[in-house]
């Protein structure tokens, strides 16, 4: 029987950095974690009239549930985090075009003169009968209802090099990834850098946009259940995802076509151990194969997903075939 | 009844630029054109022994044919494409890493000093009963069965500005956008430049991954049938794309961030005219609807295409509704 | 005694692209040119109440005179043109900061959804005595005199394979580079890619700073002399320039750090044949002794120059010390 | 009388971090500070034999002399740090190509699937009476000496948000910038995000070429003589820098665009504060005065400096004269 840990933090609990933080647990590998998280702006935009500008203060957003140290978990070696369940733990969710912040708006890098963007605040009903979550425009009088697809936007471990960075990157350690495909049935394998990997989750989704353009996705606390397990050796460069449909790498980084590199190498060279392939016939073959969905070009990194299908490749398992053994855990968790 | 063009150019007849080529034909807005396309690397491949660094001249490939001179087209006006088939017009593809081009290794403009990756060629044999083009490794024993997807890389039309550009470009006039988008079923809308738009399509792939990571897809002729049409005005900034299932827009630029920003942008302008948004709702609803897979990293500019789902939004129509009524008409066609 | 043609354009002579025009004149190498050249507003901006929104067709900018058609170059020659005078030809200059164009605000590819900055022209007086414009602040009361250094915005010849690009553009082909270093004093190697060449120049700044921040130099109408002289072959692959102190080499792309690598790349190149150098110690000394100002990030590719300085290399010289000899000649037109 | 204090690390006393590091000593403002630091390879390469790949160890390179807690100095102020003097501490300087590292290679995220350059190592060896270092190929017999002008690749202050980032990162807080302006006579001004600032230095080079094309610099251990001063309040975004001659803003970011994006904004900033002047006005004036030499293209964020030249302004003081004034107290020192 799997350990369970429930887990959530008081205000004061959260962190806002991967790195530099103590844990707050201790698991072993194969526990299930129950664990519930506040929306990324920290909870300071409950209406309209919250404005990002006045209430959000940026070195405290995607508040960190965690981090968790992971016994025996040591560098080089691959942690496995399986997401079991996302299920939004508030009846509403924000979103906000936060001035300076976003794609399509100056930002504080990509540096111009222009006046900001409306500071503008949108709050979205859930609907958990229908699993609807809806749009209201600010400016007019359309409604749309959109369905709930639940997603974590940042999940990782501490950094290498005795780095710490805040809960707004994108790296090689996760982090702020921001992808959609890390949603319930996905297995994250993530490099470990630091002895127990001090692992953390945050930043809920109850829908996303690829891309993430206005830079805030629908916002939202929330109850996850995931199983953390841990394979030795075996670290990714990368982190690599996997679900029952494909195999996947997120490179993040700027400009966005390094990221593109990034998550493309990645699937190289796991193609390469998967079937065996030369580094050229891996190539060849990813580039008639995969799907390339940007994740965010809103963060302090920007994510794109690098994806191949199992249903047209051979069967193949990876790190001894535990994705699909998590995933009999996870239904016997049900 | 609706005239139908049939064109199969003479080797001699093909164009390599978008622009600077006098028309092959002139036609009526509404015309069916059954056209024949040679493979990009304009036929100098057919076997793993044709080496690129050897066989392939670079100012010519991607043969376009036509282009052809649309009755009536204007600039400001748009020009409308419906891809009725695509059916691959030989037995096998070919794919090939050019030394220098691709988009996991240094080029042209990113430009360095390690030597370049080996000089390859794939041959994909198709099984038409099957639908599937087989992958062989070149280095090793995997064979793996792949289905046939069949797409153009380019279509587009003569450019503003009195500009001429290669067939490898992608830009507002389209051209070489290499997005799996661009399928049967699909509608391209085309801001017009110059009297009568001159249209061409080429670059015929019988399947791609979404990026078109080593340069290359399994390139291949192709029988192509299309209807053109056009609307008086209306030209949309950048090219649109719409299908049974989405509304798209396509940026192609440097860095790939500008090209999705474009692709957001322009669909953000096109929410608003279908849903009588403001920008900065449409800028919302956008962000959490979106999907945003990119096209191209490999290719004088680079591409991505900004899609929003018409399943989950309210119903709409765009250009008169002009989809619809060509998707009825090529039902009359077959 | 050299041959000299002296040519100002009609209004409906300009061209405004590179490629795609007839040549207005033919020269023999060796040609001493006067060349008059109109302002890179093509004479739309005359006052400060004179506002680029209004005024200004962005397919109509930076005139060029030309092009001309030198005797004898064939593609894959070199073409030499080495600047002797440039002297403003009008007693004022003007820049503005047109709506969406420029450094540091969102523009039509670094597409965002921010309103435009204000649009505002200024002009600057000449003085020819002292050799200053003076900035006129216009939103306040400060004047600043500034040295002229007067200085070709556009300076390049005919595409490769068959592409017309406008007068906007920087490429191999040299064109819109926007550096100061194209200077009285200096030499500039283009590579041919037409029979002809078909060399143009225009967009006299009478100063601008590195990078054109805001787009526009203090722009104004010049009286050039040049000297017009052919290499046969030796066509680098991107522009050389060469002045009594540098070994320079310009690279065009986007992103930034592409202009640059292409310039390094151009100039390792350079030093390997200058002192026989291994491309690894070249690669070394150029990382020790270059500089690499900005030239522009804000046209349709951004330029950067990479530049070594001779005063601490071993004494050399380029396609037969014609730099000198040009030098030379110069001096005997005086 | 200015305090005086000196200090040389021992091996285990350098940090590899900006952030995250106790101070290894507490200054008052005013302070002159005598430091000696360890070359960037951290004295892994002695001999040409040495080679990066078996020595280097990335996680422990440019090692900080420092954090030094500056009294007094709370988040929101402006550190100063007034270089006196830079004299090599070795007669021997040495740069490397690191593989997979440097601007005209591929790298860990401009990642691509080409071999690696030559793993190469160059020494310099110094000659103090004639204040050259001297260059020798590694593939072939030329040598050339090449002035000593000693910089400082990294000095920076602990970074917001509780961040820690490696010696190898350029950003807000200064760090890894490798601007050849960080020389004798510059004021470095830098926003302090911490209480005590946390400054550090280290990096030193005896001369390196704008961009750092290679990756590395003449890189030596360095006798550093600065003075250490504080302004309450007044941070500036991103570091500035003053000497006689010019005001200077340092962008750190990618793509590169961004970095000299930044560089201008700040410099806008600074123009407006120094001449009271407009936005407009300040962004139009730059765009005429600026240069923009660009640092580097090699590190984690690549680095632009946006000049202004003080000659051809009008006079004018920042930060209340004090670059004026350490100038004094350095020549003081003498």
């Amino acid at each position: 029987m799997a350990p369970v840990v429930e887990f959530r933090p008081e205000r004061s609990e959260y962190a806002y950095t991967f790195g530099g933080v103590a844990p707050v647990a201790r698991v072993v590998p194969g526990t299930v974690l129950k664990l519930w998280s506040e929306d990324a702006f920290n909870f300071a935009l409950q209406s309209v009239s919250d404005l990002s500008s006045a209430e959000v203060d940026l070195r405290y957003v995607n508040p960190q549930t965690g981090p968790f140290y992971v016994e025996g978990a040591e560098p080089g070696d691959t942690l496995v985090v399986h997401i079991v369940d996302l299920t939004p733990a508030r009846d509403w969710g924000v979103s906000a075009a936060i001035p300076f912040f976003g794609g399509l708006t100056s930002t504080g890098s990509t540096a111009m003169l222009q006046d900001a963007l409306p500071d503008t605040t949108w709050i979205y009903h859930l609907d958990r009968a229908r699993s609807v979550v809806t749009f209201d425009a600010r400016f007019g009088d359309l409604s749309i209802d959109l369905p709930v697809e639940p997603m974590l936007g940042t999940i990782g471990v501490a950094p290498a090099a005795h780095e710490v960075r805040t809960s707004l990157v994108p790296e090689r350690f996760g982090g702020n990834m921001d992808s959609p495909e890390v949603r319930a049935g996905t297995t994250v394998y993530l490099g470990v850098n630091v002895e127990g990997a001090l692992f953390s989750l945050g930043d809920g989704h109850y829908r996303q946009g690829e891309g993430e353009s206005c830079g805030t996705a629908v916002e939202g606390a929330m109850d996850s259940t995931i199983i953390v397990d841990l394979i030795k050796g075996g670290a990714p460069a990368w982190p690599r995802l996997e679900s029952d449909s494909h195999w996947m790498a997120v490179g993040s980084a700027r400009p966005l076509e390094d990221s593109w590199r990034i998550g493309n190498v990645e699937m190289v060279r796991w193609l390469e151990e998967l079937f065996g392939l030369h580094s050229m016939d891996a190539y060849q073959l990813l580039s008639q194969v995969s799907l390339a969905p940007i994740a965010n070009v809103v963060d302090a990194n920007y994510s794109v997903v690098v994806k191949a299908p199992k249903a047209i490749l051979p069967a193949a398992s990876a790190y001894g075939g535990i994705h699909a053994d998590l995933r009999a855990r996870a239904r016997g968790l049900a």
